[in-house]
């Protein structure tokens, strides 16, 4: 017989000792940092306790609140950050000339301000993502989605791809985590694996599946082949695609560490009712 | 009674009229340039004659062969450069990591190389966008279509929107064009025409239509629209969509003066039949 409650009861023990190692790590990265107490604070109070369940609020900690429509207007972003901060996401994604708003709009909240490198296409040399990467740092971003250059590693240009991907990881300041977009829908799985090693090897934080742009999202299959690429060494976030909590628990149980979303309000209403 | 022949011999006339106007300007932009010979002598080769109607390969020169996808590989870049070679389209336009080596092949063929500045969702800030300017020239670009922010468009930030346009015009060196990417498809009427009168008054030398990846592309309406709201101080580029030759005429009656295209050797073939 399908035990429904043993099995809601597995995945949440597992999504909560993933929030923790992820929590723990990103805690560790940001030690000295200001913020790193801000975050502290927010795990107590969404109710991540040792030993016991999580409250809804600690699947909202997964999810990177994510707004990256070109026509997005500032109302739609400020509205993006409010809901950040009252469901205590983990950030705001949102594109570069965003950074600097989102960073004064969410200061003192606890969510950190996640942005786009090379995006969507990843098809700019290495120097001009690095200079993203700086720039949007200096705006206030905290984590760095950049992109591969896809093209690159079609043509087989392997060490390309992984300096490029080294180039954004020596413009990444202490406290800042860079994720390696690898758009898994333009990749065999070969390329997929390979990819994932090169962003290991260049001294990523992440990978993450998709861009949302390229025609295709996570699979809970791809992110359980990146996972057991990178093992636990790094992160893996699922993004595209995931639109309810069904969504974030097959990826989380691939072994997704965070999760891309638009969804995010949905995604906590359902984890709470 | 409807007149065809009489209806393709103004359309002849027509295009040649702005091949040569666009061209003599080109050329004026280009003045001090090793590449204004080389422009110049294609453009008698492919039998563009004062008061002769022009051969199919003028049609050539009217168009920017595309290749922007992300997983482009190295042998598809260089097969467009063959192509453009061969057919003596006005450039290849591709993306940035790409350009130098672009650059290489072309050389003393008299096609130039054109790539795109934050692109394709226009949101970067103006100082990412110019350093990728510079960066691209450094390369040895010589078109530069960049997107304008549209996200600020929407909030009605029209400063930013002109400064972050002047930013790449101000990176523009000697010899090069900026084309200003409005993003057609995402914009109202009102603000299309506001796109292209901040273009103009930031200094670019075209504005153009379309990337491509935002769901829709050129129409002769909209061609129409920006040509009568820049006059013929700018050039006019339309692109995303265009698919062969009646598209292009349509393209061009409506007031484009050049053509993003991935189908420039049907187009070819088509007006050459």
């Amino acid at each position: 017989m399908f035990d429904r409650d043993g099995l809601i009861d597995k995945l949440t023990e597992e999504i909560y000792r993933r929030v923790r190692t992820e929590q723990d790590r990103e805690s560790r990265l940001r030690r000295g940092s200001a913020i790193a107490d801000l975050i502290g604070a927010g795990a107590d109070r969404v109710g991540i306790r040792p030993g016991g369940a999580p409250v809804a609020a600690s699947v909202g900690s997964l999810i990177d609140h994510t707004l990256l429509k070109p026509d997005a207007n500032r109302r739609q972003i400020e509205a993006l950050c409010a809901e950040a901060a009252e469901h205590r996401f983990k950030s705001v994604c949102i594109n570069p000339t965003w950074v600097a708003h989102c960073a004064r709009r969410l200061s003192g909240s606890g969510v950190v301000v996640c942005t786009v490198i090379g995006f969507p296409l990843g098809s700019t040399p290495p120097e001009v993502k690095a200079f993203e990467a700086r720039r949007a740092q200096d705006d206030g971003a905290k984590e760095l989605d950049m992109v591969i250059n896809v093209g690159r590693l079609k043509s087989g240009e392997v060490e390309y791809v992984r300096d490029d991907i080294a180039a954004v990881c020596g413009a990444r300041r202490p406290g800042s985590l860079v994720k390696v977009i690898i758009e898994t829908c333009l990749l065999t799985d070969e390329e997929k694996v390979t990819a994932c090693r090169l962003a290991r090897d260049a001294g990523a934080d992440f990978v993450k599946t998709s861009t949302g742009f390229a025609g295709g999202g996570a699979t809970p299959e791809d992110v359980a082949l990146m996972r057991s690429t990178v093992g636990n060494a790094l992160g893996v976030k699922a993004s595209g695609g995931v639109r309810n909590r069904d969504d974030l628990l097959a990826m989380v149980k691939a072994g997704a560490s965070r999760i891309g979303a638009s969804a995010g309000i949905k995604i906590v209403s359902e984890a709470g009712a």
